[in-house]
Protein backbone atom coordinates (compact mmCIF):
# COMPACT_ATOMS: atom_id res chain seq x y z
CA UNK A 1 0.00 0.00 0.00
CA UNK A 2 1.15 3.48 -1.02
CA UNK A 3 0.71 6.55 1.46
CA UNK A 4 -0.05 9.19 -1.06
CA UNK A 5 -0.35 12.34 1.15
CA UNK A 6 2.00 13.93 -1.51
CA UNK A 7 -0.64 13.58 -3.98
CA UNK A 8 -4.50 15.46 -4.47
CA UNK A 9 -3.75 18.64 -2.59
CA UNK A 10 -2.57 16.61 0.87
CA UNK A 11 1.21 17.91 1.06
CA UNK A 12 1.61 18.49 4.57
CA UNK A 13 1.70 21.72 6.07
CA UNK A 14 5.08 20.93 7.86
CA UNK A 15 5.95 20.38 4.72
CA UNK A 16 5.05 23.70 2.97
CA UNK A 17 6.65 25.35 6.24
CA UNK A 18 9.89 23.62 5.44
CA UNK A 19 9.55 24.56 1.74
CA UNK A 20 9.30 28.78 2.77
CA UNK A 21 12.04 28.31 5.47
CA UNK A 22 14.39 26.78 2.86
CA UNK A 23 13.28 30.19 0.29
CA UNK A 24 13.58 32.80 2.92
CA UNK A 25 17.24 31.36 4.34
CA UNK A 26 18.48 30.94 0.76
CA UNK A 27 18.04 34.78 0.25
CA UNK A 28 18.86 35.61 4.06
CA UNK A 29 15.71 37.19 4.74
CA UNK A 30 15.14 36.02 8.23
CA UNK A 31 16.58 39.15 9.20
CA UNK A 32 13.41 41.00 8.21
CA UNK A 33 11.24 38.93 9.75
CA UNK A 34 9.35 40.38 12.95
CA UNK A 35 6.42 39.17 13.76
CA UNK A 36 5.09 42.71 12.85
CA UNK A 37 6.79 43.26 9.63
CA UNK A 38 5.15 39.45 8.78
CA UNK A 39 1.62 40.01 10.03
CA UNK A 40 1.48 43.42 7.99
CA UNK A 41 2.66 41.31 4.90
CA UNK A 42 -0.39 39.12 6.16
CA UNK A 43 -2.90 41.61 6.18
CA UNK A 44 -1.71 43.42 2.90
CA UNK A 45 -2.33 40.11 0.67
CA UNK A 46 -5.91 39.93 3.38
CA UNK A 47 -6.68 43.44 1.11
CA UNK A 48 -5.63 42.37 -2.28
CA UNK A 49 -8.09 39.17 -2.02
CA UNK A 50 -10.79 41.51 -0.69
CA UNK A 51 -9.90 43.97 -3.52
CA UNK A 52 -11.09 41.61 -5.66
CA UNK A 53 -14.55 41.73 -4.82
CA UNK A 54 -15.13 46.05 -4.26
CA UNK A 55 -18.24 47.05 -5.47
CA UNK A 56 -19.72 43.86 -6.87
CA UNK A 57 -22.69 42.39 -6.44
CA UNK A 58 -23.44 38.75 -6.72
CA UNK A 59 -23.48 37.98 -10.44
CA UNK A 60 -20.39 40.29 -10.82
CA UNK A 61 -18.44 38.05 -8.33
CA UNK A 62 -19.14 34.63 -10.01
CA UNK A 63 -18.58 35.86 -13.29
CA UNK A 64 -15.26 37.79 -11.91
CA UNK A 65 -13.73 34.85 -9.84
CA UNK A 66 -14.64 32.71 -12.48
CA UNK A 67 -12.62 34.92 -15.46
CA UNK A 68 -9.72 35.66 -12.63
CA UNK A 69 -9.75 31.94 -10.63
CA UNK A 70 -5.97 32.27 -11.75
CA UNK A 71 -5.02 35.77 -10.01
CA UNK A 72 -7.79 35.16 -7.04
CA UNK A 73 -5.87 31.66 -6.25
CA UNK A 74 -2.40 33.55 -6.21
CA UNK A 75 -3.55 35.94 -3.67
CA UNK A 76 -4.92 33.27 -1.41
CA UNK A 77 -1.77 31.04 -1.62
CA UNK A 78 0.23 34.61 -0.95
CA UNK A 79 -2.07 34.43 2.65
CA UNK A 80 -1.26 30.83 3.43
CA UNK A 81 2.47 32.02 2.53
CA UNK A 82 2.52 34.12 5.14
CA UNK A 83 0.18 32.83 7.98
CA UNK A 84 2.52 29.58 7.56
CA UNK A 85 5.66 31.41 8.00
CA UNK A 86 4.12 33.43 10.66
CA UNK A 87 2.85 30.38 12.41
CA UNK A 88 6.61 28.75 12.13
CA UNK A 89 8.26 31.67 13.78
CA UNK A 90 6.16 31.96 16.59
CA UNK A 91 6.57 28.14 16.78
CA UNK A 92 2.77 27.83 16.63
CA UNK A 93 1.07 24.47 15.39
CA UNK A 94 -1.18 25.92 13.27
CA UNK A 95 -3.14 22.67 11.93
CA UNK A 96 -3.23 22.01 16.09
CA UNK A 97 -4.45 25.74 16.84
CA UNK A 98 -6.82 24.67 14.04
CA UNK A 99 -8.34 21.64 15.93
CA UNK A 100 -8.57 23.78 19.36
CA UNK A 101 -10.69 26.79 17.31
CA UNK A 102 -13.13 24.42 15.50
CA UNK A 103 -13.51 22.79 18.87
CA UNK A 104 -14.21 26.17 20.65
CA UNK A 105 -16.40 27.42 17.79
CA UNK A 106 -18.97 24.11 17.94
CA UNK A 107 -19.40 25.77 21.35
CA UNK A 108 -19.82 29.32 20.88
CA UNK A 109 -21.63 28.67 17.74
CA UNK A 110 -24.59 25.65 19.17
CA UNK A 111 -26.59 24.42 16.14
CA UNK A 112 -29.98 25.63 17.73
CA UNK A 113 -28.87 28.75 18.10
CA UNK A 114 -26.70 29.79 15.24
CA UNK A 115 -28.59 28.12 12.22
CA UNK A 116 -29.32 30.65 9.62
CA UNK A 117 -28.07 33.49 11.16
CA UNK A 118 -25.01 35.76 11.02
CA UNK A 119 -24.95 37.08 14.29
CA UNK A 120 -21.92 37.19 16.51
CA UNK A 121 -21.42 34.86 19.39
CA UNK A 122 -21.65 37.70 22.08
CA UNK A 123 -25.20 38.49 20.26
CA UNK A 124 -26.79 34.68 20.07
CA UNK B 1 2.47 -0.05 5.97
CA UNK B 2 0.84 2.79 6.96
CA UNK B 3 0.11 5.84 6.15
CA UNK B 4 0.27 8.42 8.69
CA UNK B 5 -0.44 11.49 7.47
CA UNK B 6 -3.30 12.60 10.43
CA UNK B 7 -0.69 12.48 13.08
CA UNK B 8 2.15 15.13 13.80
CA UNK B 9 0.35 17.89 12.03
CA UNK B 10 0.04 16.87 8.69
CA UNK B 11 -3.79 16.26 8.17
CA UNK B 12 -4.23 17.19 4.65
CA UNK B 13 -6.12 20.82 4.05
CA UNK B 14 -8.74 19.04 1.87
CA UNK B 15 -10.10 17.26 5.49
CA UNK B 16 -9.67 20.77 7.03
CA UNK B 17 -11.77 22.22 4.51
CA UNK B 18 -14.41 19.09 4.59
CA UNK B 19 -14.32 20.05 8.43
CA UNK B 20 -15.57 23.82 7.89
CA UNK B 21 -17.84 22.84 5.44
CA UNK B 22 -19.88 20.07 7.36
CA UNK B 23 -19.68 22.80 10.29
CA UNK B 24 -21.04 25.87 8.03
CA UNK B 25 -23.25 23.32 6.77
CA UNK B 26 -24.64 22.11 9.93
CA UNK B 27 -25.79 25.71 10.59
CA UNK B 28 -26.83 26.84 7.41
CA UNK B 29 -24.84 29.71 6.99
CA UNK B 30 -23.59 29.12 3.03
CA UNK B 31 -26.69 31.52 2.25
CA UNK B 32 -24.13 34.04 3.94
CA UNK B 33 -20.62 33.03 2.40
CA UNK B 34 -20.28 35.13 -0.73
CA UNK B 35 -16.71 35.96 -1.56
CA UNK B 36 -16.75 39.53 -0.14
CA UNK B 37 -18.25 39.12 3.06
CA UNK B 38 -15.50 36.25 3.46
CA UNK B 39 -12.70 38.32 2.27
CA UNK B 40 -13.76 40.57 4.79
CA UNK B 41 -13.94 38.13 7.60
CA UNK B 42 -10.59 37.13 6.01
CA UNK B 43 -9.49 40.50 6.71
CA UNK B 44 -10.89 41.54 9.85
CA UNK B 45 -8.96 38.42 11.38
CA UNK B 46 -5.77 39.41 9.34
CA UNK B 47 -5.99 42.96 11.20
CA UNK B 48 -6.08 40.65 14.88
CA UNK B 49 -3.04 39.03 14.31
CA UNK B 50 -1.62 42.70 13.69
CA UNK B 51 -2.92 44.15 16.29
CA UNK B 52 -0.94 41.66 18.55
CA UNK B 53 2.45 43.52 17.80
CA UNK B 54 1.32 47.18 16.92
CA UNK B 55 3.54 49.33 19.24
CA UNK B 56 6.19 47.10 19.86
CA UNK B 57 9.39 46.80 19.54
CA UNK B 58 11.26 43.88 19.31
CA UNK B 59 12.39 42.86 22.65
CA UNK B 60 8.80 43.77 23.44
CA UNK B 61 7.25 41.34 20.55
CA UNK B 62 9.52 37.99 21.91
CA UNK B 63 7.48 39.02 25.21
CA UNK B 64 3.99 39.61 23.74
CA UNK B 65 4.59 36.15 21.64
CA UNK B 66 5.66 33.97 24.05
CA UNK B 67 2.92 35.49 26.97
CA UNK B 68 -0.19 35.33 24.76
CA UNK B 69 0.68 32.37 22.15
CA UNK B 70 -2.51 30.48 22.60
CA UNK B 71 -4.00 33.82 21.86
CA UNK B 72 -2.50 34.74 18.77
CA UNK B 73 -2.81 31.14 17.54
CA UNK B 74 -6.61 31.33 17.93
CA UNK B 75 -5.85 34.36 15.15
CA UNK B 76 -3.56 32.77 12.74
CA UNK B 77 -5.96 29.43 13.22
CA UNK B 78 -9.14 32.30 11.99
CA UNK B 79 -7.31 33.44 9.12
CA UNK B 80 -6.31 29.70 8.24
CA UNK B 81 -10.29 29.26 8.71
CA UNK B 82 -11.05 31.54 6.38
CA UNK B 83 -8.40 31.06 3.56
CA UNK B 84 -9.62 27.29 3.30
CA UNK B 85 -13.66 28.38 3.63
CA UNK B 86 -13.11 30.71 0.06
CA UNK B 87 -10.67 28.65 -1.37
CA UNK B 88 -12.84 25.59 -1.37
CA UNK B 89 -16.33 28.37 -2.07
CA UNK B 90 -14.25 29.19 -5.07
CA UNK B 91 -13.13 26.07 -5.93
CA UNK B 92 -9.74 26.83 -6.02
CA UNK B 93 -6.65 24.46 -5.07
CA UNK B 94 -4.85 26.28 -2.54
CA UNK B 95 -1.89 23.75 -2.36
CA UNK B 96 -1.65 23.23 -5.69
CA UNK B 97 -1.74 27.46 -5.81
CA UNK B 98 0.47 27.68 -3.60
CA UNK B 99 3.42 25.53 -4.94
CA UNK B 100 2.46 27.37 -8.44
CA UNK B 101 3.08 30.87 -6.50
CA UNK B 102 6.21 29.32 -4.73
CA UNK B 103 7.94 28.58 -8.74
CA UNK B 104 6.84 31.85 -9.54
CA UNK B 105 8.44 33.43 -6.30
CA UNK B 106 11.60 31.45 -7.04
CA UNK B 107 11.51 33.31 -10.34
CA UNK B 108 10.66 37.08 -9.11
CA UNK B 109 13.51 36.54 -6.36
CA UNK B 110 16.86 35.01 -7.85
CA UNK B 111 18.80 34.45 -5.14
CA UNK B 112 21.84 36.63 -6.20
CA UNK B 113 18.94 39.53 -6.41
CA UNK B 114 17.32 39.12 -3.25
CA UNK B 115 19.64 38.16 -1.04
CA UNK B 116 20.03 40.60 2.19
CA UNK B 117 17.29 42.73 0.46
CA UNK B 118 13.85 43.64 1.43
CA UNK B 119 13.09 44.86 -1.91
CA UNK B 120 9.98 43.79 -4.07
CA UNK B 121 10.77 42.44 -7.13
CA UNK B 122 9.59 45.20 -9.28
CA UNK B 123 13.01 46.61 -7.81
CA UNK B 124 15.33 44.63 -7.68
CA UNK C 1 -17.90 91.07 10.56
CA UNK C 2 -17.03 87.85 12.70
CA UNK C 3 -15.53 84.45 11.27
CA UNK C 4 -17.78 81.65 11.98
CA UNK C 5 -14.96 78.98 10.95
CA UNK C 6 -15.38 77.38 14.53
CA UNK C 7 -18.62 76.42 14.12
CA UNK C 8 -20.97 74.55 12.03
CA UNK C 9 -18.23 71.40 12.05
CA UNK C 10 -16.08 73.57 10.06
CA UNK C 11 -12.79 73.39 12.63
CA UNK C 12 -10.01 73.51 10.53
CA UNK C 13 -7.73 70.54 10.30
CA UNK C 14 -4.61 71.94 11.35
CA UNK C 15 -6.78 73.07 14.34
CA UNK C 16 -7.42 69.47 15.04
CA UNK C 17 -3.91 68.23 14.23
CA UNK C 18 -2.91 71.29 16.64
CA UNK C 19 -5.18 69.31 19.43
CA UNK C 20 -3.64 66.15 18.74
CA UNK C 21 -0.38 67.13 19.06
CA UNK C 22 -1.11 68.48 22.32
CA UNK C 23 -2.50 65.30 23.36
CA UNK C 24 0.15 63.22 22.47
CA UNK C 25 2.52 65.68 23.74
CA UNK C 26 1.58 65.55 27.39
CA UNK C 27 1.58 62.06 26.98
CA UNK C 28 5.22 61.80 25.59
CA UNK C 29 3.90 59.32 23.14
CA UNK C 30 5.93 60.99 20.05
CA UNK C 31 8.62 58.25 20.50
CA UNK C 32 6.24 55.85 19.53
CA UNK C 33 4.97 57.56 16.48
CA UNK C 34 7.00 55.95 13.69
CA UNK C 35 5.39 56.51 10.19
CA UNK C 36 4.82 52.49 10.21
CA UNK C 37 3.29 52.00 13.62
CA UNK C 38 1.29 54.76 12.97
CA UNK C 39 -0.22 53.15 9.58
CA UNK C 40 -1.11 50.06 11.55
CA UNK C 41 -3.20 51.85 13.92
CA UNK C 42 -5.14 53.54 10.85
CA UNK C 43 -5.50 50.36 9.09
CA UNK C 44 -6.75 48.65 12.31
CA UNK C 45 -9.28 51.42 12.72
CA UNK C 46 -10.64 51.12 9.25
CA UNK C 47 -10.97 47.44 9.89
CA UNK C 48 -13.37 48.15 12.99
CA UNK C 49 -15.43 50.31 11.03
CA UNK C 50 -15.81 47.73 8.28
CA UNK C 51 -16.74 44.94 10.67
CA UNK C 52 -19.85 46.82 11.40
CA UNK C 53 -20.92 46.01 7.90
CA UNK C 54 -19.49 42.43 7.44
CA UNK C 55 -22.20 39.77 6.49
CA UNK C 56 -24.96 42.45 6.85
CA UNK C 57 -27.31 43.23 3.60
CA UNK C 58 -28.71 46.44 2.68
CA UNK C 59 -31.55 46.69 5.09
CA UNK C 60 -29.60 44.90 7.87
CA UNK C 61 -26.90 48.01 7.06
CA UNK C 62 -29.48 51.08 7.15
CA UNK C 63 -31.22 49.86 10.56
CA UNK C 64 -27.54 49.06 12.28
CA UNK C 65 -26.16 52.49 10.83
CA UNK C 66 -29.04 54.12 12.73
CA UNK C 67 -29.10 51.95 15.75
CA UNK C 68 -25.21 52.32 16.25
CA UNK C 69 -25.00 55.67 14.60
CA UNK C 70 -22.72 56.44 17.79
CA UNK C 71 -20.37 53.34 17.86
CA UNK C 72 -19.81 54.42 14.01
CA UNK C 73 -19.12 57.69 14.43
CA UNK C 74 -16.24 56.72 17.03
CA UNK C 75 -14.81 54.34 14.56
CA UNK C 76 -14.78 57.21 12.12
CA UNK C 77 -13.22 59.56 14.49
CA UNK C 78 -10.42 57.42 15.02
CA UNK C 79 -9.57 56.82 11.38
CA UNK C 80 -9.59 60.80 11.32
CA UNK C 81 -7.59 61.02 14.37
CA UNK C 82 -4.95 58.80 12.62
CA UNK C 83 -4.66 60.06 9.15
CA UNK C 84 -4.78 63.38 10.56
CA UNK C 85 -1.80 62.74 13.17
CA UNK C 86 0.37 60.91 10.43
CA UNK C 87 -0.03 63.41 7.68
CA UNK C 88 1.01 65.85 11.03
CA UNK C 89 4.53 63.52 11.17
CA UNK C 90 5.06 63.06 7.44
CA UNK C 91 5.01 66.82 7.16
CA UNK C 92 2.32 66.44 4.53
CA UNK C 93 -0.53 69.13 3.95
CA UNK C 94 -3.73 66.57 3.47
CA UNK C 95 -6.04 69.17 2.50
CA UNK C 96 -4.11 70.41 -0.23
CA UNK C 97 -3.15 66.28 -1.20
CA UNK C 98 -6.68 66.05 -1.51
CA UNK C 99 -7.85 69.17 -3.34
CA UNK C 100 -4.74 67.59 -5.87
CA UNK C 101 -6.41 64.31 -5.79
CA UNK C 102 -9.72 65.16 -6.46
CA UNK C 103 -8.36 67.25 -9.84
CA UNK C 104 -6.69 63.89 -10.66
CA UNK C 105 -9.88 61.99 -9.63
CA UNK C 106 -11.61 64.15 -12.50
CA UNK C 107 -9.34 63.41 -15.12
CA UNK C 108 -8.94 59.35 -13.90
CA UNK C 109 -12.89 59.30 -14.25
CA UNK C 110 -14.11 61.51 -17.22
CA UNK C 111 -18.03 61.58 -16.60
CA UNK C 112 -18.76 60.30 -19.64
CA UNK C 113 -17.06 57.24 -19.58
CA UNK C 114 -17.22 57.24 -15.58
CA UNK C 115 -21.41 57.58 -15.43
CA UNK C 116 -22.87 54.57 -14.09
CA UNK C 117 -19.93 52.45 -13.62
CA UNK C 118 -17.96 51.02 -11.27
CA UNK C 119 -14.84 50.16 -12.82
CA UNK C 120 -11.30 51.13 -11.99
CA UNK C 121 -9.89 53.66 -14.03
CA UNK C 122 -7.55 51.34 -15.79
CA UNK C 123 -10.73 49.32 -17.13
CA UNK C 124 -12.54 52.60 -18.54
CA UNK D 1 -11.92 91.54 9.34
CA UNK D 2 -11.45 89.03 6.49
CA UNK D 3 -12.18 85.41 7.03
CA UNK D 4 -9.95 83.41 5.68
CA UNK D 5 -10.56 79.86 6.55
CA UNK D 6 -11.09 78.96 2.85
CA UNK D 7 -6.66 79.61 3.03
CA UNK D 8 -3.66 78.15 4.38
CA UNK D 9 -5.76 74.51 4.08
CA UNK D 10 -8.48 75.18 7.18
CA UNK D 11 -11.10 74.66 3.92
CA UNK D 12 -14.09 72.90 5.93
CA UNK D 13 -14.95 69.57 6.15
CA UNK D 14 -18.46 70.05 5.03
CA UNK D 15 -16.95 72.13 1.67
CA UNK D 16 -14.60 68.92 1.16
CA UNK D 17 -17.95 66.75 1.18
CA UNK D 18 -20.20 68.67 -0.60
CA UNK D 19 -17.17 68.90 -3.67
CA UNK D 20 -17.20 64.60 -2.99
CA UNK D 21 -21.12 64.03 -3.36
CA UNK D 22 -20.99 66.63 -6.24
CA UNK D 23 -18.08 64.92 -8.04
CA UNK D 24 -20.02 61.22 -7.46
CA UNK D 25 -23.03 62.32 -8.69
CA UNK D 26 -21.67 63.41 -11.89
CA UNK D 27 -21.03 59.84 -12.59
CA UNK D 28 -24.27 58.41 -10.54
CA UNK D 29 -21.78 56.43 -8.34
CA UNK D 30 -24.19 56.62 -5.17
CA UNK D 31 -25.63 53.45 -6.70
CA UNK D 32 -22.46 51.17 -5.41
CA UNK D 33 -22.28 53.39 -2.59
CA UNK D 34 -23.78 51.08 0.57
CA UNK D 35 -21.80 51.52 4.17
CA UNK D 36 -19.86 47.78 3.11
CA UNK D 37 -18.53 48.72 0.03
CA UNK D 38 -17.26 52.19 1.20
CA UNK D 39 -15.89 50.76 4.21
CA UNK D 40 -13.66 48.40 2.09
CA UNK D 41 -12.40 51.20 -0.05
CA UNK D 42 -11.53 53.03 3.07
CA UNK D 43 -9.77 49.98 4.44
CA UNK D 44 -7.73 49.46 1.25
CA UNK D 45 -6.49 52.54 1.20
CA UNK D 46 -5.40 52.49 4.59
CA UNK D 47 -3.26 49.52 3.39
CA UNK D 48 -2.06 51.03 0.76
CA UNK D 49 -0.79 53.90 3.06
CA UNK D 50 0.71 51.04 5.28
CA UNK D 51 2.66 49.24 2.43
CA UNK D 52 5.17 52.22 2.15
CA UNK D 53 6.21 51.53 5.62
CA UNK D 54 6.80 47.54 5.32
CA UNK D 55 9.88 46.13 6.37
CA UNK D 56 11.56 49.53 6.55
CA UNK D 57 13.54 50.42 10.00
CA UNK D 58 13.33 54.26 10.96
CA UNK D 59 16.02 55.29 8.78
CA UNK D 60 14.40 53.85 6.03
CA UNK D 61 11.20 54.96 6.43
CA UNK D 62 12.82 58.47 7.20
CA UNK D 63 14.27 58.26 3.56
CA UNK D 64 10.97 56.98 1.84
CA UNK D 65 9.30 59.18 3.40
CA UNK D 66 11.11 62.50 1.89
CA UNK D 67 11.36 60.66 -1.60
CA UNK D 68 8.01 59.55 -1.54
CA UNK D 69 5.96 62.15 -0.57
CA UNK D 70 3.57 62.85 -2.98
CA UNK D 71 2.71 59.51 -3.27
CA UNK D 72 1.88 58.95 0.11
CA UNK D 73 0.43 62.50 0.33
CA UNK D 74 -2.34 61.20 -1.98
CA UNK D 75 -2.81 57.69 -0.27
CA UNK D 76 -3.41 59.84 2.61
CA UNK D 77 -5.92 61.99 0.61
CA UNK D 78 -7.58 59.19 -0.22
CA UNK D 79 -8.07 57.85 2.84
CA UNK D 80 -9.55 61.49 3.74
CA UNK D 81 -12.08 60.44 0.94
CA UNK D 82 -13.92 57.83 2.09
CA UNK D 83 -13.83 58.39 5.77
CA UNK D 84 -15.35 61.76 4.50
CA UNK D 85 -17.88 60.33 2.11
CA UNK D 86 -18.68 57.29 4.42
CA UNK D 87 -19.49 59.89 7.43
CA UNK D 88 -21.96 62.29 5.12
CA UNK D 89 -23.37 59.01 3.42
CA UNK D 90 -24.25 57.79 7.06
CA UNK D 91 -25.25 61.61 8.33
CA UNK D 92 -22.43 61.65 10.66
CA UNK D 93 -20.95 64.80 12.03
CA UNK D 94 -17.61 63.68 11.50
CA UNK D 95 -15.84 66.95 13.67
CA UNK D 96 -18.20 66.64 16.24
CA UNK D 97 -16.98 63.21 16.54
CA UNK D 98 -13.91 63.93 16.62
CA UNK D 99 -14.27 66.28 19.93
CA UNK D 100 -15.92 63.74 21.47
CA UNK D 101 -13.69 61.23 20.93
CA UNK D 102 -10.89 63.29 22.10
CA UNK D 103 -12.60 63.78 24.93
CA UNK D 104 -13.25 60.48 25.61
CA UNK D 105 -9.55 59.48 25.10
CA UNK D 106 -8.96 62.37 27.40
CA UNK D 107 -10.86 60.34 29.94
CA UNK D 108 -9.38 57.02 28.85
CA UNK D 109 -5.66 57.67 28.52
CA UNK D 110 -5.02 60.30 32.13
CA UNK D 111 -1.71 61.59 31.57
CA UNK D 112 -0.20 60.89 35.09
CA UNK D 113 -1.06 56.74 33.80
CA UNK D 114 -0.53 57.61 30.26
CA UNK D 115 2.75 59.09 30.07
CA UNK D 116 5.61 57.17 28.40
CA UNK D 117 3.45 54.10 27.88
CA UNK D 118 1.87 52.68 24.57
CA UNK D 119 -0.21 49.92 26.57
CA UNK D 120 -3.77 50.38 25.62
CA UNK D 121 -6.44 51.85 27.67
CA UNK D 122 -7.67 48.23 29.16
CA UNK D 123 -4.27 47.88 30.30
CA UNK D 124 -3.16 50.64 32.21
Amino acid sequence: MLCNMHKNGSQSLSELQAKIRRFCDEREWDQFHNPKDLSISLALEAAEVLEHFQWKNKDEMAKHSTENKGAIAEELADVLYWVLLLSNKLDIDLIGSFQDKMIKNEIKYPVDKAKGSHKKYTEL
